[in-house]
């Protein structure tokens, strides 16, 4: 439930204002040297984000390697690691306590749990993607020496400048295109590249909509319209135009992977919203400004992560057939 | 990689040319007493559709049931189910033995397997979603009992006489509406139930977009218009609109969810297209006309069974925990 | 529940006396051409078996392959495959219906369940294990392609001939080697190969003690007789004795595996015995003498079966980290 | 292949002189109060035991909990805990980089990854074992409150103190008994209760040989003398003998579950041995007497925690059928 992946799997843990977050890797190769300054450089993009759409919450993120590596290189065991919560101050949420903020998990965690960790979201805080993106920047290492790269962009962002004015917040679309898949990879059935794609980034906070190649708006051509014509371009079988994404039938053809993700606004808002709280009475709420107008710029990096990861665990479920 | 569910699950078999098609439905409650009656209006949903697009291949679609069952009571055992196949004239597709036909699978699943079966389709063929409308069927069986009900509708399609009259084909997009489920289900970190739903509709052919409650339009808002106000309505917490989809932080929060379906065209066209053959030499194909013009009609049923598989299963996730 | 194996799987299904009993084997490489005079062979080895230990149930168990396959070749899609009941004269079991066979599964399945197919065992039948003989036999071929070869023996066994004249049953230990495995198989920590084998072995009816190399019987040594000394032989380093039986750690030292079952008698004995039935009356039975009045000759291929399943399984587990 | 259970699942990471050793739990029910002074003893059942037996390594175990907590109540989260490693003197080890020692993990380990932690047993040190304690004792916890209770004893050791005098180690036999167990959990093909303890069981570092019942034995006695005899005990269904261990077609039978694990000496003596380093050449070792003589005073609570484990997640995966 909280573990991604078939081969190379993580599981992740932590609560926004717990002790620590962490995640553990189960199946990465042995031998490989990981290359730290990557990985944070990728926790950077995570943290650091334009100033008009990013927080102020000063998150050092140092990791910790706790198993899995002797002088860097992996053993192929566990590779556990976990960043200590340290900018902690949940005396700031106690007057959300017993409040549902609307739109957030608050509710729905007391549903299901009994009871939730109300510090900061706890478990369903955005600060839990943080193992994703360690996760992510070894799936990306391992790729790179298949050369396969991943870049993900914002294609599509509302104005952060003016939400920000308003104590309002705003949503976006991420488009993200994998090059270098080899054709092959994906399960025909119930494993579809796409469809784990799809599993992968709707793991994300705000994540409402995702799409392969045209999506949507492939609903509205024709077949004749849609189709990708195949061609020989220099004894490589390809497609002439890439309407599919790159996957066809759940499995990859060798084109460039594109899909994109649309996120909706970030449910904190400074502008005062009326919910209820526990009790069931009505009352008032204006969240403190601290959080970011918009999650796309930090979520470039988690898509691209999860992409990454989907593509190693995919890639070592298709080689193991050889 | 063939199978779907974690504790409610069904395991899929069968080329569309091959002896049959089927499935074991693993994890079904004992002492079901099976609705024979309206499983068989389900295959009939999935197999009788709109003049305008559906082909006119017969498919008697007669259940025959293997095991699991007493007197038409479920055992709490494996129950597999089958279907021969009988009109498999595999003749006609002879002529497209070598060629890749645009859009299809039949490349990638060469590049995946080395080889495979050309006769229709093969395990890519639509027909191989018939299980699925099965499982799907007693899914939803054990939803009525609590209360809970799905229904799907088309909401987009394009101009399906005149794209036939064309040889051509057109897509669409669905709606499905679930509605009775309890507040909390759904795993919060990576078994969300919008995740769950994401991969389980990725799982059907032609799928290229997924999105639940405002989805992509959701990008387009503000924070203070895509949340959910938190109501008491006669004591029960709700929410006022239903921007979310009736999930939030991955969980379920009692309101109906909502979510869409797009399915690009179907891509045998009868129109002649370009594509190369497995020589890699370029050709020209027009494929027969028995096709549909649109998957949407009989998407439907498939759409519904799925999401009714999906939300029994979380459902049980949930139980276990109590 | 119903489904054995990581990579290469096996999902079970039917009851004794219900319509088949049957398999689907996901995860089989593509390209295999099937040997079916092999897995006739294999079959034949589970049905005859000495006219000592033997009940003369006429089964003919002959194959309907359903999917996966195209001209004999696996195409790396699902192989389902069936064997009807035909001989299945239920009226024989009318009797037993609400009374616990001892030892028999009658008790729990009702336990479990709230019902049960009381028809000659249903799902609790021997005959269940008819699908893991053609899985097994699947896997045998896979690994004859790599020099691995699998054979039970029988190495204890009761005295049949006495015990049929008595009305009773007896039991027996059967010991299996696997020559051919290459270091590095299993995984360390909640997978060695060791509780894969341990597992599967518990999976056939009336196993009671499974052991590795020495087994029990290294409880009684000391590490210095324990102890496998590691030689150079001919540039390849092996163990002079095989104490281990071939896993250390957990994991394949490239030596023979050598492991050994136990199985109880089973419990269908022809002499009367005392019981309850579903009321928890005391009441009297004695068991039609048409059973076997030994597992053991029907069971050598059933454990060569799983072993061979389990070796391609952690094999293809392996081969992926490459 | 580092994670056990279905439900209520453990996942293990470290290396004995790594950074740490810990692990994380997924699906542990919420609102449950831990004990931690219960978990504090559970560890030092471990690592306290007789002199005679037992290293002398210091080792402090001291819990860091990190996660899945709020004012030590279940959040339903992931619980993750590490111990430090503080007594981490690779020195000592240097001297064995190279070499295999006779009947460890060195030679497997290297042949599967490529590499090992030649640091004192790396992952395959016992020490590795101590976050099955921690999930084991709270497996306890959640058992205690429906009246489930593990008790492990040693029914068999070799004469420690004798061995300890000639550098020497033993072997072993440990029997587990669980009283208050409901009829019907197991599941009957390849989850059956039994098969779930072999797995875990075989686990455990130096495991050998595991039985259920009457076991090994069973296999020298007839049907008549192995068979239970059904009798109602006072408006309850149960058996006069318990030869079966309180297993029956795989699922419990509501009588007291027994079993045995048969553990071979401990590999590491004092005792001169010759083996072969990695170049192949033959070379002669003795190794630190800091080692324990026997592993089974150590190993009664971490057998106790496996039972508690396996039933605990049996239990719930026949929860959720209802």
């Amino acid at each position: 439930m909280n573990t991604i992946g078939h081969i190379f799997k993580l599981t992740t843990f932590g609560e926004s204002h717990g002790t620590a977050i962490g995640g553990v890797i189960d199946g990465c190769p042995s031998q490989l040297k990981l290359d730290f300054d990557f990985i944070d450089k990728e926790l950077s993009r995570r943290k650091t984000a334009q100033t008009a759409t990013a927080s102020q919450r000063k998150e050092p993120d140092k990791i910790e390697w706790l198993s899995g590596l002797l002088d860097g290189v992996t053993l192929g065991t566990p590779i556990a690691f976990m960043v200590r919560n340290e900018d902690a101050n949940s005396s700031d949420y106690e007057a959300l306590k017993d409040v549902y903020r609307p739109s957030h998990a608050d509710f729905t965690y007391e549903q299901k749990y009994g009871l939730r960790d109300w510090r900061g979201g706890g478990r369903a805080s955005a600060r839990t993607t943080l193992p994703i993106v360690v996760a992510g920047a070894i799936a990306k290492q391992i790729l790179k020496d298949k050369g396969i790269t991943i870049a993900a962009e914002v294609i599509f962002m509302g104005d952060a400048e003016q939400a920000k004015k308003e104590g309002d917040t705003v949503g976006g679309i991420v488009e993200c295109r994998i090059k270098g898949v080899p054709a092959g990879l994906g399960e025909p059935m119930f494993g579809k590249f796409s469809a784990e794609l799809a599993h992968a980034m709707f793991s994300l906070p705000a994540v409402k909509g995702f799409e392969v190649g045209d999506g949507f708006a492939s609903a509205k051509t024709k077949g004749s319209e849609a189709n990708d014509t195949f061609i020989n371009k220099d004894g490589i079988i390809t497609t002439l135009t890439n309407h599919s994404g790159g996957i066809q039938g759940g499995i990859t053809n060798g084109n460039d992977i594109v899909f994109r993700v649309a996120f909706k606004p970030i449910p904190s808002i400074a502008k005062p919203q009326q919910t209820v709280n526990r009790a069931g009475e009505t009352c008032q709420i204006a969240i403190d400004g601290r959080h970011d107008v918009c999650a796309l710029p930090r979520a470039l990096v988690l898509v691209e992560a999860l992409a990454a990861m989907v593509t190693v665990d995919m890639g070592m479920r298709q080689d193991m057939r050889h």
